[in-house]
């Protein structure tokens, strides 16, 4: 079975056990001929998608009443795989959602570390540096790049602890992530055991 | 007493009781004759002042040794003028600054509105949202523009929150940060006033 995941920056392919990507801005989806179940949270492929028959938009299957309407179809596929957790989804965007006992009480969106290293350096040339995933973040830094690092991770580990629920990270940092949650579990493949359990049970 | 905070945007100056703000990129500062103290965290421009007698630059009059070496100017201002409390300038950056007891213990950046909005906007056209400043915190989201506004506010909420000090807010951005921090103190001149006690302590 072939599956693929489509974000903001490419198709995230599992074909069997081996999983790759292609850039979005490149690669050319016809060109592949075999059937390929996909979720797609990029409005512009997901358009180009429909004209491909071998193309099958798992999203239409999913029982969307649980969410709200403008909800990425990733994030409703990993809520789908969790019964009671916080789910951490590190790719261009940090998506962060809440199940508990099996219901999706709501998450947010903060940006992805590149997006927000480019953040910082934009703001000003004084504050390009990468993030420090080794600091520590019991003590307020003393350092531009610590104080840069801190201002992103801390924040965000803060708000993720304070909800006191299991923590699982999926998505192309999720090791990187880690670092800040060192009691995590880490499954890369939530979103695409989530696919394959929603093309079983729909008969697709 | 002409004053002047220069950032990464603009110059602000603070004229007896008026204060104004000019670009950056437009605002040529050979057009003032009269005596100007500045600070500037823009270190181009804080080159090209090197030539104008008139401009005169206070960071050479501060006492560096309690703080770092790449910590901006502006920030140093703010911290010399609070004694115990928690310092939210919040400009193009948000820096974040606690001082306990008359001591420095340390800072962060956070990216400011503009910024992290714009930030949100490049990862995806579907986050290209103004941030809900009247949004409930306490309640995890369930709509696009909140779950952006949580994910940027809520994080830095709760790691302000949890150093458990007066709050003091200064700059730009400080009449939409006070909703998020509806107990703390907004002190525009904060710098400013710092800028004038050490013209005079300096007898520059």
């Amino acid at each position: 079975m072939l599956l693929c995941d489509i974000g903001n920056t490419s198709y995230h392919f599992l074909d069997g056990e081996r999983d790759f990507k292609e850039s979005v801005t490149s690669f050319n989806p016809a060109t592949i001929t075999q059937k390929v179940y996909f979720i797609s949270v990029n409005q512009n492929i997901q358009k180009k998608l429909q004209n491909l028959e071998n193309w099958i938009d798992l999203s239409v299957y999913v029982c969307k009443e649980k969410y709200y309407e403008t909800m990425g179809i990733d994030r409703i596929m990993a809520v789908e795989a969790v019964d009671n957790g916080i789910i951490i989804d590190a790719g261009s965007a940090i998506t962060v959602d809440v199940v508990k006992k099996g219901k999706f009480e709501g998450g947010f969106i903060y940006p992805g570390i590149k997006a927000m290293e480019k953040t910082y350096k934009n703001i000003s040339p004084a504050l390009d540096y990468s993030f420090n995933f080794e600091l520590n973040l019991d003590k307020i830094p003393k350092n531009s790049q610590d104080a840069i690092s801190y201002g992103y991770l801390k924040t965000l580990q803060c708000e993720v602890l304070s909800h006191d629920l299991p923590i699982i990270l999926t998505g192309g940092d999720a090791k990187r992530l880690i670092k800040i949650f060192p009691k995590a579990e880490i499954k890369m493949d939530l979103i695409f055991t989530s696919m394959k359990e929603l093309v079983k049970s729909s008969a697709v």
